[in-house]
């Protein structure tokens, strides 16, 4: 993957493309100067339109704050080739660090919310934050997404998904049934 | 993977080693003689313990009343092995089909819920809805997961992670960093 990859406008209806086969995705945040990034495993889509994307967000990470006051983020999708970055992310704290220096990461301003992309990323979605309901109780807080961004290539980029322990599978290899499926199932 | 994999009991609150990964999963549900399968991409895990899975399933689907009048269900963890079930299982209704007999899959009792295992899966959870408070607006379910069944091998199976459009990406080869880990981030 090019380390700042040309990426174009994608469709905020469309972006389960991305997220629904659950990967680990990086999430940028900012509030008042300060600036952070947290990895985050625990989320799903729950409706192409609006397009909104639900999450947990821990009450102990610092990204907590951040989001929580700023009502915005944005989820940023890494390929393998960002690996080590992905583990220093999820193993220091913003409290203590500058993720974006320390991990060779470049914020890059978006262009509906003041959270910054992550520029090495595959893939950018501008978050606002929908409802709440559920942040005081579970910590799940449900964004809309209101702005993506998506490289050019490749196609289909190997991704991480974790499974706790410091373990993480691969995907990447693509298996298409769309011969099997019911039309209305499909992209038009 | 064999067709009816042995299986042994895991600790519920260490299920997100399967779901957290993000793969499509068949979720099991009966109710009053009726009974269903549906295919399921839109999860997340929302707490170690109680071990709590949030997940949308939308009023469309035959299995919507099952599972919201049982307020039960199993989710069915499939492999790549599975791959031409959980295809016909997410393009066919309950409404017309029985899918364990059309996708010559085999119901088997669960021990906490009333919903049937899929015994050909790699692993199943049995669930009970454990809040049902955004429902109506989502239609997201947040179960509780209390029982766990894993088969004994293969420790890494290959699964199946939707994109949409009749795609699957196809999770399996493993990457770890645990030695870059902060050891409370581990499993003990």
């Amino acid at each position: 993957m090019a380390r700042h990859a040309a990426k174009l406008d994608y469709p905020v209806s469309r972006i389960r493309r991305y997220l629904e086969p659950g990967p680990i995705v990086m999430v940028s945040s900012a509030l008042d100067g300060r600036r952070n990034i947290m990895t985050m495993g625990w989320h799903t889509v729950m409706e192409f339109s609006p397009s909104l994307v639900g999450c947990i967000i821990a009450g102990g990470n610092y990204s907590f704050d951040l989001i929580r006051k700023s009502r915005e983020c944005v989820i940023n999708l890494p390929t393998t080739a960002l690996t080590d970055a992905v583990v220093g992310v999820g193993n220091t704290t913003g409290a203590q660090v500058d993720k974006f220096r320390t991990f060779g990461l470049t914020p890059q301003p978006a262009t509906r919310v003041k959270a910054p992309l992550i520029a090495e990323c595959h893939a950018n979605f501008e978050c606002r934050l929908a409802d709440d309901a559920l942040v005081d109780k579970y910590n799940f807080f449900i964004f809309e997404v209101v702005k993506a961004h998506v490289a050019r290539s490749p196609k289909h980029p190997e991704t991480l998904h974790y499974t706790g322990d410091g373990v993480f599978m691969v995907a990447g290899k693509i298996i298409s049934r769309r011969r099997q499926f019911r039309p209305e199932l499909l992209d038009s």
